[in-house]
């Protein structure tokens, strides 16, 4: 099928063909949540319960099916996966000060600081105590060095925060550390499960791992177009100095005046009312958002392009269809 | 011998006894650390090399000489418990706005809440590196699940904090949870490492968990004696209205003044300068540091008892004045 004319499926298209293992995948969250500590089950129940679409385990769902994988091993690798991913958010929380995200007021404003890391350091234990008693060695081995280098991630974003000088290189580093590489373990995890090849194991990590790029590509593009459906503010990264590719644009194209703008924005962090709007105007000029999207889109083709080596089928539609969906949520 | 004509050794001759292994330990901690990203490197070489005295790691090395462990992983797991709990200290400066701990600025004061959240994340992280690489399926579930019950304990005691009904019992297992699991751990990792019976597993892991509740109970006492070589404040816990023995038995023999007054300033946290005075006269009104110091004891003679099952060596002697150390800081 020409790839032009693939009709692809929507989010609710592809839950449906692992609704049951998905299912299955919510009830080892709850259940390994417990219910020992009602600080600990309110906030995760919050936070897991608030909509998301559980993207990161879909992948690890789908590719085990993709892999024709006959066990069980991946709904207790895919519920792991979204702790350590829910655990990231909340100490995310705690470190951007976000006030809004999909749509509900976020855990730390609910919750406070300090429940916030706790109850994530909770989640994050109880994905160790996942992997240990679901993951080979091998499978151990990729998902705690993923932990490692998602907070090497985070911690070089935060030194980058107000440098106006970071480089591109340096940001799509942090990118692929701080998102990807979660993306990528959890498609790598199911062909390591159903004992593939290294070649279907590399497939499944560039899978992963470019998709995981597109989507923090587009989300980065969106801080500075908002969106409603998704419950973001518009110009949030802005507001805290954070570079992302759209200002990395601006700043490759600034004249004199545009530089000492952003020098006194983003460096000094002194921001008016009025400011975001002039940030919003030389974003509009210098097209960094169509250059940002168009770098996702990239990646995106690049992430269906590893699914090569695999024969056609409505699994590998839907994990097509979620590369396309990664980027196409500006609306 | 008997106990009460016992020379008990000092934390010197302790360290000397495991001072190749721990010299060990050091490198495999630096090494770890590694310096990839900068702000890593430099809060973890100031939080890890600013004179802890490695208590935790120690404990894993003499119960692994104790064993008669012929291997090398024992020196990776001992670092592997330093960094979770470094990993903990870190998220506990975020939470406690402690603003002393061993003597030096907090990592929190230096550099910032956002820092220490994510440092601690990788430090956490790395740790399980170093656990799967060198652990058996055993010892990760161990040392897994003793995360989670550190993280349970924090979550537990944060939500205890300003209630001044907080029973004796859920002090004790707070303390049990976010302290003496791990000291409990350090110990039982190195029986199950020599591959020793369940019978000597268990009396590592009773030796392990009453040092730490010893060693919590003495903590929890120091905070109202302050100790200038531990550098330590007076009354930080109080200030925080965090519930601690010496409260729960000022509580428990209070008269009907003293009731409101706890309430005052522990639940509604309305706190004047000379509250903290009052605090501590009541303290000693009550006896409650005697008592907490009493209970102290206790848990540290039953630390010393379960090691009854192994014969009267150097390395054993090291144990016993290991946890003599933890109840005698009172300086």
């Amino acid at each position: 099928m020409n790839s032009i004319n693939k009709i692809y499926l929507n989010i609710a298209q592809i839950q449906k063909i692992v609704s049951s293992d998905l299912e299955n995948v919510n009830n080892i969250i709850i259940e390994n949540i417990g219910n020992e500590v009602p600080m600990i089950s309110e906030l995760s129940q919050h936070i897991l319960a608030s909509g998301g679409k559980r993207i990161r385990p879909i992948i690890t769902l789908l590719t085990s099916k993709l892999c024709d994988y006959k066990g069980e091993n991946h709904l207790s690798l895919a519920a792991c996966i979204e702790f350590i991913h829910t655990a990231t958010l909340l100490h995310d929380d705690v470190i951007d000060e976000s006030k809004l995200r999909r749509g509900v007021a976020t855990a730390n404003d609910l919750f406070g600081n300090k429940t916030s890391v706790l109850v994530g350091d909770f989640l994050f234990s109880r994905s160790f105590e996942l992997m240990v008693a679901n993951g080979s060695k091998r499978i151990l081995e990729v998902l705690s060095s993923t932990s490692s280098t998602i907070a090497k991630g985070e911690v070089l974003q935060l030194s980058t925060i107000n440098n106006c000088s970071t480089s591109e290189e340096t940001y799509i580093n942090i990118i692929k550390s701080k998102t990807a590489s979660l993306f990528g373990a959890a498609a790598e995890i199911s062909a390591i499960l159903s004992e593939k090849n290294k070649n279907i194991q590399n497939a499944l990590l560039t899978y992963g791992q470019k998709l995981g790029i597109a989507f923090q590509l587009t989300d980065d593009a969106l801080d500075y177009i908002g969106s409603e459906s998704l419950g973001k503010d518009i110009g949030d990264d802005f507001k805290e100095g954070k570079i992302t590719l759209p200002i990395i644009i601006c700043l490759r194209n600034a004249n004199k005046e545009e530089i000492l703008f952003w020098n006194k924005t983003i460096e000094d962090l002194k921001q008016t009312d009025q400011d975001l709007t002039k940030a919003l105007s030389l974003i509009k000029k210098h097209q960094a958002i169509e250059e940002t999207l168009s770098l996702a889109n990239q990646y995106c083709s690049e992430a269906i392009n590893a699914l090569d080596v695999f024969p056609h089928s409505e699994t590998k539609l839907a994990l097509e269809s979620l590369a396309k969906l990664a980027v196409n949520r500006v609306k």
